[in-house]
Formats: structure tokens, sequence, C-alpha cells
């Protein structure tokens, strides 16, 4: 019997080209029941991390779910094909770093396997489209019933592949964080969660990117400030993020993902010596 | 028992970052059989005027539903959240204007409430995302069978916030009227019924766009005319539109959405005094 | 009782407009149980030809089902609308060329009919918006269990609209073919087939472009060659194609759909006369 029904689905195939469609027959074909929720596939080409970023907002808020993601940039080369099960759900897709950060969102791997099951693969296999090949007819049988023993051979779950962890660090007066996520909106998603700011809404901190300082006041949403201000805040992922009221903070501030800044408490609550 | 199976979603979330399937994540944990018709999801970010004219096209064409919508540059200020009752649906957003054009398509509004019930809400509410901790579950609780009563207070359908109407008016020999909406393929869409322009199908008609005059034929479609001639003609949702055979009316009149045009019948029509 | 529970659908309306979720509205009113996979909406406005590719790429991977497919610049014109059967599917929409690539993909015509019982259209019928009130209704019925011959008279499939091939010609050391599809990647996909070539994988080729010549690997897929450089292999669909590892070949060569390549095997390897 189905453990799952609920297919998760996230690729950097585009809207335009049908390659997602194509993804949705094979799996329809093994299993017609799944109700498949297409986390995005607007991931840009090849973007590993924000396709890891993506997933790993999505993944716990869905039902158990079989997660399908591919973003596969060495797909025909040696990196392997996995699932990885949680204690929920079970995650899809190549061993680059895209699956591990909704793992760790669900609760951490508590089994993994290889992809080794030549015949539960559409045959023959294509060099360039394991999506189609690989992933969605493994990912179908998960939701069609089998389990992840079925699917594969056991690998240890610490040998996955993990991307580098983006930078936090603390210094004496707040903190340096990673820009880890620009939405659609240009809001800034630092890698810093909100505690480790250590200010209260209606302080102010200062803002520093690449040498230039704004002081910027720290509200519970956007429209804490006046429209067209800079406002810090807690976002509904529980991470420090910067935006603008009615604007685009990374129009604002000229950062795109991977860029570094750096929150400041200010003065008179810097601890005294 | 459920009234509704089918759930209408609009929002300016953007089909990149994830946030489309976090709500279909939370409705299909509280409605697992609800049947999802995405209406769009690329209406321009805090676009709530843009939000409710696709919103207003698409409901007639669903069966009975919950309509989902979220464009809400107001989140976490004082805006209500409301569900407005029609004859035959359920409309769940902001009280911004976005639901009413689409309310009166639906019939008009029979009942509206409040949401209140931080019971059927996700704890913690987020201060930024409502989509998902407030609009999402009371929309999937009203596809699960609750009633309107059970969602919200009573309030009186009359003080919900409505846009501005666009601009129509007659003028001696015709109309003005707002450019309401621009569609993919540049087809200019106005705020004038076909009644309204008192022309025939085969006449021509003089089109004024900021002091320049072209005269074009009325249409019934496109192909009415030569290719990358301009027609004008009754559209789909039974308003004078502009488009050019084979092109872009947008481009060719440089007109977008919020401009206005003057439409004149033939003088030898024009009433004599 | 229903033959089909699967619709395909593609269009070239976009995502912006609510047009695709209207025609989901109008088969869902009369297919309630249908479950639909969304091919591409993104096909370039007017564009038969790229709409025909990606509808072909996509059929033969669904189950047994009812294609919807509608780009179509000479809508409300003379052109016919039919419904065409194949051994396990029907396609539906205009007899403009967009339908005959997935015919054929599907095995071919076995009877069509021209769609011509007005009862089943949505009345009155735009002149339009004929996806909203022709295609999509009929479509619907289809799934709802009609047969093809109650959706309109028989008509000679030979009579059917067809596109021009696109151009593969052998030369004396090789071929040269049509570009027939970029994807999202930038990978060119031509028009010839892999056996057409005549080469292994691990052999050179040159790649002639406008002049250009290019020395270039054959390989199993983008990983054969190293990071930037262009590769020849027969991708997914069993097509020759170029691709660089990690890059765009579209770029890379300024080539666009519908530009011309001469591929030619080492003159060592020429057959001597």
């Amino acid at each position: 019997m189905a453990r799952y029904r609920c297919l998760g689905f996230l690729t950097d195939y585009g809207l335009e080209d049908g390659f997602v469609a194509v993804c949705h027959g094979v799996v329809g074909r093994i299993a017609p029941d799944a109700r498949i929720v297409d986390i995005s596939h607007l991931v840009p080409a090849y973007d590993v991390r924000r396709g890891a970023t993506v997933l790993a907002r999505a993944a716990p808020y869905l039902e158990p779910a079989v997660f399908l993601a591919v973003v596969d940039p060495g797909v025909g080369g040696d990196r392997r094909a996995v699932a990885v099960g949680t204690e929920s759900s079970v995650l899809v897709g190549p061993d680059n770093g895209l699956l591990l950060p909704a793992t760790s969102a669900l609760g951490g791997a508590r089994r993994a396997v290889e992809l080794d099951r030549a015949e539960l693969f559409r045959q023959p296999v294509s060099a360039t489209f394991h999506g189609r090949d690989v992933f969605a007819p493994v990912a179908a049988h998960l939701l069609a019933g089998a389990d992840l023993a079925d699917v594969g051979s056991a690998i240890d779950p610490a040998s996955l592949v993990a991307l580098d962890e983006p930078l936090v660090r603390a210094h004496p007066t707040g903190v340096d964080a990673e820009v880890v996520d620009v939405d659609r909106y240009g809001n800034l998603q630092l890698a810093a969660t909100w505690p480790a700011l250590g200010v209260d809404v209606g302080e102010l901190v200062t803002l520093g990117v690449e040498g230039d300082e704004h002081t910027v006041e720290v509200g519970r949403q956007f429209t804490s400030v006046g429209p067209g201000q800079l406002v810090v805040y807690a976002d509904a992922d529980g991470r420090v993020a910067i935006a603008v009221n009615g604007g685009s903070a990374a129009d604002r501030l000229d950062l795109v993902r991977g860029g570094t800044v750096r929150l400041s408490r200010p003065r008179d609550r810097t601890p005294s010596p």
C-alpha cells in the first residue's frame, strides 16, 4: 500500500520546454493517484544552492511526501543518484548537496540508498535526462508503495555530499551574514537566524554593505517603516531579513545572493569591557 | 460535508521562490481532496489592481469554489483579513479591493466576515506571510466544510474596501476609456463595454492616443484586418479592445495599463444638433 | 464511461493573464475528475512551430490522454477546428500544423473530425477565445466519455494542414541540419536523428556555423567534455544536439531556432571514391 500520496517536485527545467510535463507523465503512468505539488521549476539552470534553498523552504509545509528534486549539472558523470529517508518523508535526486538542507528541515536523514535498481528506470536511460529516466520513475515507485530499501542499496547518510555552509559570524556588536536568498520582491534573506542578531523590534541597527553604512529600524514587517524605507525583520522562515517597504532591498543595496552584510547593534548597547 | 472541492488560487508570489507550494502544502494538510486551480501567481508584486482584474476574469468560469487571493502590500498592517460569500462561491484575502471585482463578477456579496478566529490560523502567525499562516488555512477549512460564519465575525459587505473605478466617459461622438489590462499578446482591454462604443463591425473609428489619431477598422477579431493592422473589437470578456493582427497593440501605440484612449465614431454618424 | 482521465494542455496563453485557469475551469465543470498536465503555456505568442515541437516531445510520455493544444494565430478566420485520433490518444486544436508532429510521435492519425457540433461549445462563442469556447469544452466532453465521432464530422486525416519539414540534408562527409529547438539551457536540438550523423562517441566532428568552423568532440553528454567546452551528443529525444558543458551553446554559437549548422566527419573517415 502506498505510504505517500503527495509528490513535491522541484527542478531547474523551466516551464517552456515541456520537460516538467514529461516527468509528470512518467510519474502518472506508475502512480496515477499521486497529487503533485510543483515547488518550483524556475531554479536558475544548474544552480544547486538556490534549488536547495527553495526545496528546504517548502518541504516542511507539505504533508509527508516523496520529494523529487533535480538540479543536476553533473548528470551523466559520476555523481550518485540517491534517495534519503527522513522521519516523515523521502527525498530523491542527485547526490550533489541539493537534498540536504531540506533533509535537515525535515528532521535529518534516517536512511539513504544509492539508486542502483536499473529495472526501475525507464529504459534506455538517456545520458542527459535522468529526471525522466531515473529519478521520476523511482519517485513514482515510492509513491506506488515501494520502500526505500526496494529502490537502492543502503549507503551511509554521512557520506552524502553537502554544500558549503553560508557565512554567519558573530562580531563584537552583531553579526556578519551572507545573503542566502533574494525573493521576487527583492527581500534579502540572511543566513543568520533571528536570535543571533540580539536586538528588539523598535531598535535601530547599523547595516554595513561594502563600506557603506545605513541606520535601519528593526521592525515586525515591511509596513513597520514608512514607504520606501529599509527595515530589518524576522522573516517567515525565522531568519534575519532586509526589506524596503513597497520596494526592493536588493535593488536599493545593490546586493545579490552570496553577498555579505554586517549588522551592528547600537553602540550604547555594546557590552562594556 | 464539504460544499466546495475547487480552490481558485491567485497571488503575486511568483513561481520561483516556493511560496505558492508552501500554501499548496498548508491547504493539502487540511483539505487533501481539494482540486487547486492556479489562476495566476505572476501578478506584479503588490499590484492589487492587476490581481483584481485577473481574478475577476477567471472566477466566473470555475465551478463554485473557494477563491484564495493574496496580493497584500499592507500585510502586517491594519488592513482587515476577510472572506466574502457570493451566491455560489466564497473569496478569501486581504480587504484592500483585490476581491471585489471578482465578487461582482460572481453576482455580488451576500455576506462577509472578518477573519478573527486565531485557532484556525497556522501558529505562530508570521508578520509577513499571511498567505501561509492566515488565508490558506482559512480557505482550506472552508474547503473542508466550514461555513463562512465559522471562520470569522460578520461585517457589512458595504464596508469592504473598493478600488477606484477605471475611467469610462462618454463624449459627443464616442467614449474615453482607460486601458484596464494589457495581456501577453499586447492586446489592450478598455474599461468600456462593447455597447458603450455604439459602432458596428465593418465601420471605421478614430482612435486618439495622446494627440495622435488613427483610423481603425472595427472587426470581429484580429484576423478581420490585414497582418500588422490595428483593429477595435469586442474581446472575449465583452469589453472594447484594441489589437494588432499578429502583433502587439501595446507596443504599436506605446500604451500601458492606466493609459487613456479616445474612440470616436465617424463624423457623418455623429448625431446632428 | 470515460476512456481518458488525463488532459495534456499546451497553449501560448502565458501564465499571467488567467486564460489558462479559465480553460481549467471550463474543463472542470464538464469533466471534474480529469487530471490536467500542463505541458507548457509559455509557447511564444502565435509560434505554432515551437508549440508543435514541445507538444510532440511531451505527448509520448503521458498516459493515453486527450491533448488540448491552442496556438492559434488564425482564430476567428477560416482555419478548421479539429480533433485527431491516434491509436492511444486524441488531440484537439486548430488545424494549422500544431497537432501533427505529436500525432506522428503517437503513431500517426487513425481518424480525424472537424469540430462542428455547436451544441458542445460554450455559447456565445467569442471571436477570439476559441480555447475557452470551442476547444476546451470539446476536450472536456472527450474526457467525460464522448467518442471522436460525437464531437465532429469525419474528415480525411491526409487533409490536415502540415508545417514545413525542417532541413536535414546529407552532404558527402556529414549532414546539414536545422536547429529545431533551443531549450532553457541553451542546448541546440537539430532536425537530424543520431544515426544520420554516422560518428561514434569519442570522435571529433567539424561544426560549421555561418562560415566559422569548430572542432568538437562527440560525447555521451555535457560532462563528457571539460567545463565550457562544446560537445555534440545524442539528446534525450534521440536527436543530434549541441551543448556547452555548464554553459549555453546558443549563446556561444550565436544560433537561434531556424538556423542551420553543418556537421562533418573527420576527413580520414570520408569514404574514398
